[in-house]
């Protein structure tokens, strides 16, 4: 079953159970996945009151990126348990000739490519809802600073869960260009997200 | 209907929905409870093998204890909308006459108190997956390392959204007395916490 038809008690159960799927990318991703659902939130509590017409412009774009990348993170959180599947199911391929072997580990060398871009979108899409927190925050109406804040801190989560499953994976992975290239995409997701991070978290503090 | 008995994409766009709760009060909380729930999978994961059997004990101790923590966190998902539902009730309450206001006045002081009491135990929760998190990580399955990092990210951004909870309802609250507890017993939970999710996160990185 589908992980957004999961109950959410079945979910973390699931998640406690000693399966290794669902793991940490699923979580990473429901957390982000969560912060653009606050973002969405926010904004809607903010269009269409008087104070704030001079932003409902931006806030409905707003609003738009971040439903769009609910629904992405939410489908993420599903690939990463395919995507790691694939994994164990490339390990479990016989072993027995030299051939199964070679046939083996470019199944499991192709698996983990696979499964490295999953949480690779997964930083990438926590990055666009951290973008838009931090976009917003001094804009909308100021009942719902908390949630914006606790947007920011989940998708910030998200981002880094995300992070530590890309460099987990990359440390299996023996084609060194793909190596290169995802690290350097994931230093270009990374970037000027810790600060974003911070100053939405002290602005909320400041506020209340 | 119960949070823990709602669909995952249904629970997704009612934190979205233009409602103010479900918000970030209960995805602080389920945060929280993912991280709990990975805590306990990266027990379930090394318990019964063989290398490990010298950190076994301390293990089904850390796993019983993520496991009530998970079952808390998400009651407080659950408490935290029915508490500020009560606060937006009581806002609601008739303001006609001077004993409705000061009636008003009060109905809206109490369920505050009661509103900012469950991000307390949320955050007091978080912190508690956290140090569990940074107790396991040495001890694990390595497999399951970038699973316990991502536990303490969750944790740790569970811990702050509730911490800016508790500080918005703070602001509207009258008794300095109540005020003054509440803050102090925030600085306990939240005290260390920083440098425990930094320590966890730069161990997984390291051992990667």
């Amino acid at each position: 079953m589908a992980l957004k038809d999961t109950r959410i008690q079945v979910f973390l159960e699931e998640l406690a159970g000693s399966s290794a799927t669902p793991g940490g990318g699923s979580a990473s991703a429901l957390a982000g996945a969560m912060g653009a659902g606050l973002v969405g939130m926010v904004c809607r509590l903010t269009i269409g009151k008087k104070r704030f017409t001079n932003v409902e412009d931006e806030l409905r774009r707003v609003l738009e990126e971040a439903e769009a990348l609910r629904q992405q993170l939410s489908d993420l959180a599903d690939a990463d348990i395919q995507a790691f599947d694939q994994v164990m199911a490339a390990y479990r391929l016989p072993k027995e000739t030299q051939e199964d072997q070679a046939a083996r580990q470019a199944a499991i060398q192709r698996a983990l490519q696979a499964a490295t871009r999953v949480p690779l979108e997964t930083a990438s899409a926590c990055a666009g809802v951290l973008k838009l927190a931090a976009q917003v925050i001094g804009k909308i109406n100021p009942n719902a600073l908390s949630d914006a804040g606790a947007a920011a801190l989940l998708a910030d989560a998200g981002l880094k869960g995300a992070q530590l499953n890309v460099a987990i994976n990359l440390a299996d992975i023996h084609d060194p260009i793909f190596v290169e290239e995802t690290q350097e995409a994931l230093r270009g997701v990374l970037s000027a997200t810790d600060q974003e991070k911070e100053r939405v978290f002290a602005y909320v503090l400041e506020q209340v």
